[in-house]
């Protein structure tokens, strides 16, 4: 299997479990089910469990065990977007090309369809919920209790106040004031950052890796978490408009420093090339079998939306 | 010690806790740090952990065990509560009679405080974070592993889309309109009623006792849910305003249906009789133990604020 078949074909496994795991937009009460199922479909990349499901391949061909911490990754990232494009947070009307959640279901709904998914996040990683289906018992059940709790850990800790909320806390307090190098590295590693990482170290966790391969992977997780955060401030001025599904030049628009703004365009790529390279070098020890995660590496450092 | 001392010093230890938990106001991000302590510290009541941990004492001395996720259930009340009086959805400008979260520390702030207290609740539920302190480690070690997934899906469970941002989802759709009996079922049951009994269910887990035994406090705890949200509508006609901090009649002017304007003022007491002596019931098999829980029961079923 060619590498883009095989992330294609991961991708569609993410799906489907997402669709599994998501409340049935006909149940009651619709609304709200709609709503979390319209932000979690809107096109996203799926970057977060792609790179757990790819990590605990580099140890075990049964890397499915690893789908409800992947899919729990997707929801909360989701999540975090619904909350972050509300009016009183970075008030955007547009993502992916499609109306924001509190455009087309009222602030209220977003907010809660926000709420919903985070806890569904954590619902999905204990083990009552996976009775019936392929996406559940088959795999989940024999991840041993500790297993589960420390991966629970792991995402509360990366989605918290010392991860991602502290981040978006800084952010949020930072705009249209000047900041400085260190702030704005505060905001990246916490607000996208430390989820990205945390999703690279799940999928160790989850193949049962040893602590230095968990601890190796987690410095690339580091290294490319970073990279992620500036890739996406360089989208906001060479991204494909029309791909991303929104206008380039918010950050200036809404005078909010990135890195450019702050370091400089050439710098910025300069910077992104290195953390590239670094992070590639933690991969190196994987041999082929690492393949399909750097080629993941790539595409997330490299695309145009 | 009687009763009123018991009832006390159990909230003393469940504010200690808290403040452990909790990170510091001076710890940066402050910003959010102080918006998270300004609404668990405002006068809560601390039912949900109270009930927790005296159902845990009627079946072990070592109630603290039951600490940890007994603060998570408060942190998550709380979040609901900070996320309820935004403008977008409730619109409340005082509570306990302060100024309400998204009033003092800003909407954005406001909605990053929920976000947080709600993923710190299920990372207290995981080990990572209790090793120094008499709160930590010494209490929530001694659960094993099955037991803490058993928790962390009984509260997300209860707080989520099943539970209590279900009930808050269909209370949102519902505002202005005229609903049944059938409907201000569901949005109590769900909104109120899900937390309320899973506080029960908790504490009977984390004491091992047996699967009868949550099942009867279980049905205790849904009695006691049903009549906790008919009091929160009879304190909206007749509470003590001072006490609550807040004016009575809101349901009335946000023209919210509750069992008062669905059922009457003396239809909605009767039927608090009847679910107290019903809940009381439930209890009898306990004996003296239960007095606390039972005293309880009468605070929060026969409290004016």
């Amino acid at each position: 299997m060619n590498l883009d078949n095989l992330l294609e074909e991961r991708r569609t496994v993410i799906d489907s479990a997402l669709n599994y795991y998501l409340p049935g937009e006909e149940e009651y009460p619709r609304n709200i089910h709609r709503a979390m199922r319209y932000s979690v479909f809107a096109g996203g990349k799926r970057i977060r469990p792609l790179l757990t499901l790819l990590t605990a391949e580099l140890f075990t061909p049964d890397w499915k065990r690893a789908l409800p911490a992947a899919c729990a990754l997707e929801l909360i990232h989701t999540y975090s977007l619904i909350h972050d494009d509300l009016p009183a947070m970075d008030d955007d009307d547009y993502r992916r090309g499609r109306l924001t959640s509190h455009k087309v279901f009222g602030e209220g709904t977003a907010i809660l369809a926000g709420d919903a998914l985070l806890t569904l996040a954590f619902e999905l990683l204990t083990d009552k919920n996976h009775k019936k289906s392929e996406f559940g018992s088959s795999y989940w059940r024999h991840v041993d209790s500790q297993a589960k709790l420390d991966v629970i850990f792991e995402i509360a800790r990366a989605a918290g106040i010392k991860g991602m909320v502290g981040g978006q806390a800084v952010d949020l307090e930072s705009e249209g004031k000047r900041i400085d190098v260190e702030t704005l590295e505060y905001i990246d590693t916490h607000k996208t950052g430390a989820l990205v990482q945390a999703s690279v170290r799940i999928g160790a966790l989850l193949a049962e890796a040893g602590a230095r391969d968990v601890q190796k992977l987690g410095l690339y997780g580091r290294l490319l978490g970073r990279a992620f955060q500036i890739v996406d401030d360089l989208l906001d001025v060479e991204g494909n408009e029309e791909k991303m599904g929104k206008a380039r030049g918010m950050d200036v628009k809404k005078e909010k420093a990135n890195y450019i703004s702050l370091c400089g365009l050439v710098e910025a790529k300069v910077r992104r090339d290195q953390l590239y390279s670094q992070a590639l070098k933690e991969l190196e020890h994987y041999g082929e079998k690492a393949a399909p995660l750097r080629e993941s590496t790539r595409f997330i450092l490299y695309r145009d939306f």
